[in-house]
């Protein structure tokens, strides 16, 4: 496409880098920017850039956060005992927003992939281990995606749990709540016949 | 939602202030940057920067433009006494890409939308008078949507260049090329028998 200047075509190459963007919804989103204030352009700038600079990862857990500790594995109120293994940032709020949970998280980081080159030294595995350790950890729930991968990292991390004594768990898999049965596909409809739960 | 940190929450805000992305969009998006070298987020800021704050419009056209008269109206190739009306930047782009269109632009900067308080004031209007007397343009192409607002536009701005004795003409509406007639809506399929072009 010919852009109709050298600065709208660097805005809009350097938007279509993000993930799910293309050139067309770049350059809507290029014209758009140009329509409103300049503060606006400038305000999205600013935050863009001091996040990537100035953002750290928790010491601990290794989630994002605004200090040497996030605030999840500083508050007295969450049970540091019970540990939840997740991928990345976005589980530990998916897993915030449902309330249910009140243990602290240990960001792994990624998933072991040997398609994209990502083995278990790549991710927080070893301070993993060693929090089990030092920080007397009674129960581990991987909550990891049903997925090759996310099945593939959690054999590995239940091969280095078990030596060490620690109860492990994962997250259930079955029948989503609103799910419908005859839509289910089998590998998920037989696995919630399995792990079925008894009523009290 | 609770964000991990202030940061990731400022940058969230700004991106979701962009049309059509909502809150997890621009936490994926967010997310992806942090994961990224810090020099793709300081490449895209800047070029965010550069275009709102360096960008130029083409005195005679409106059209964006890199320097005081676009590409377009500088090219000594473009047939300078056809002249096509449209709304913004992104309907030029589109005709330009067409290849079909040897002609210049006016671009109006918006349509005639009472609703959103636009008026014709708010339009580059006189100055497309003004250049229909000036550069001795012979015809006038109407390339606006057939909408409420296009059509309203286009009546309008008809009144206006009728004492000016140019030729009027406006893209033809029909059937899309490779559009199904079974499943044109009556209104298209009506003006395209009303619209009929004959055989050479």
């Amino acid at each position: 496409m010919n852009y109709p200047s050298q600065l709208i075509e660097n805005a809009v190459n350097e938007i279509s880098k993000l993930p799910g963007i293309g050139k067309k919804t770049a350059l809507r989103l290029t014209l758009h920017l140009l329509k409103r204030e300049e503060q606006q352009t400038r305000s999205l700038s600013e935050a863009l850039v001091a996040m990537r600079t100035q953002s750290q990862f928790c010491r601990r857990c290794h989630n994002i956060s605004d200090g040497e500790l996030c605030n999840i594995c500083k508050s007295p109120k969450r049970e540091a005992s019970l540990l939840c293994v997740v991928v990345d940032t976005r589980d530990v709020l998916a897993i915030e927003n449902t309330s249910q949970f009140n243990g602290t998280y240990h960001v792994l980081g990624g998933i072991i992939s040997p398609l994209e080159g990502i083995g278990p030294a790549d991710l927080h595995i070893d301070s993993l281990l060693a929090r089990i350790v030092d920080e007397e950890i009674r129960e581990v729930i991987l909550a990891l995606s049903p997925t090759m991968e996310g099945d593939t990292t959690a054999f590995y991390l239940q091969k280095k749990l078990k030596p060490l004594g620690v109860k492990i768990s994962t997250i259930a898999r079955g029948i989503p709540i609103g799910g419908d049965l005859e839509y289910a596909d089998e590998v998920t409809l037989g696995r919630s016949i399995v792990s079925r739960v008894a009523y009290d």
